[in-house]
């Protein structure tokens, strides 16, 4: 079974995961027969190795994480690889695959561009 | 005259800003009469007072600034409206409006939730 993680940075602030819990029930709306975890770096839980914990409980067998980040910095770069190692370690029954961040995809990036030029 | 500032959060790592830069070549491309500059709270420059500033010379009166960010969190709502109080202070005869974060955006969320799906 396939299973899809959002993968975000996470912050202090709880209000900041409301992007990402509205992600979360657009993926479940849109594609029911795939399930959805979120994970997230740092000041947030779930961690990255719960969610897959999760989704492997489920009997999640090919699980692709999805960095819902801008920009490939240290973060995504270091931190990242590093977790997901770890995952694909502890989870040996789990094929892990990633994608490169949100940001670096034109139609993500083409939404926020029609947004502010809505907004002038 | 209009402008727009796309204003990220930043990073130490210089490739991080990949996507803003691709953000403001598709703005230039597809908005050629509305100055566009990018802007970050930290770790990277220009400041939101500097992209202010460029902008003014270039006779802008009218400034939306739109934070790219995911979620509203402790930056959005603590850090940046004093960096923006400050820059209304300094310039005094420019409008400066602001639009919620791009996370909170449906077509934005949306083109995630279609980038992950077409990554399964």
């Amino acid at each position: 079974m396939k299973a899809i993680i959002l993968f975000g940075h996470g912050a202090r602030d709880a209000r900041w995961r409301e992007p990402f819990d509205r992600l979360a029930e657009l993926w479940r709306a849109q594609h029911a027969d795939v399930p959805v975890e979120l994970a997230f770096l740092e000041m947030m839980q779930p961690s990255l190795e719960e969610a897959v914990a999760t989704l492997g409980a489920k009997g999640a067998k090919d699980i692709t994480v999805v960095p819902v980040f801008f920009g490939q910095g240290g973060h995504l770069r270091n931190d990242f690889p590093v977790l997901l190692d770890a995952c694909r370690e502890k989870f040996s029954q789990i094929t892990l695959s990633t994608t490169p961040a949100v940001g670096e995809n034109v139609a993500v990036l083409q939404a926020i561009i029609d947004f502010g030029a809505s907004a002038l």
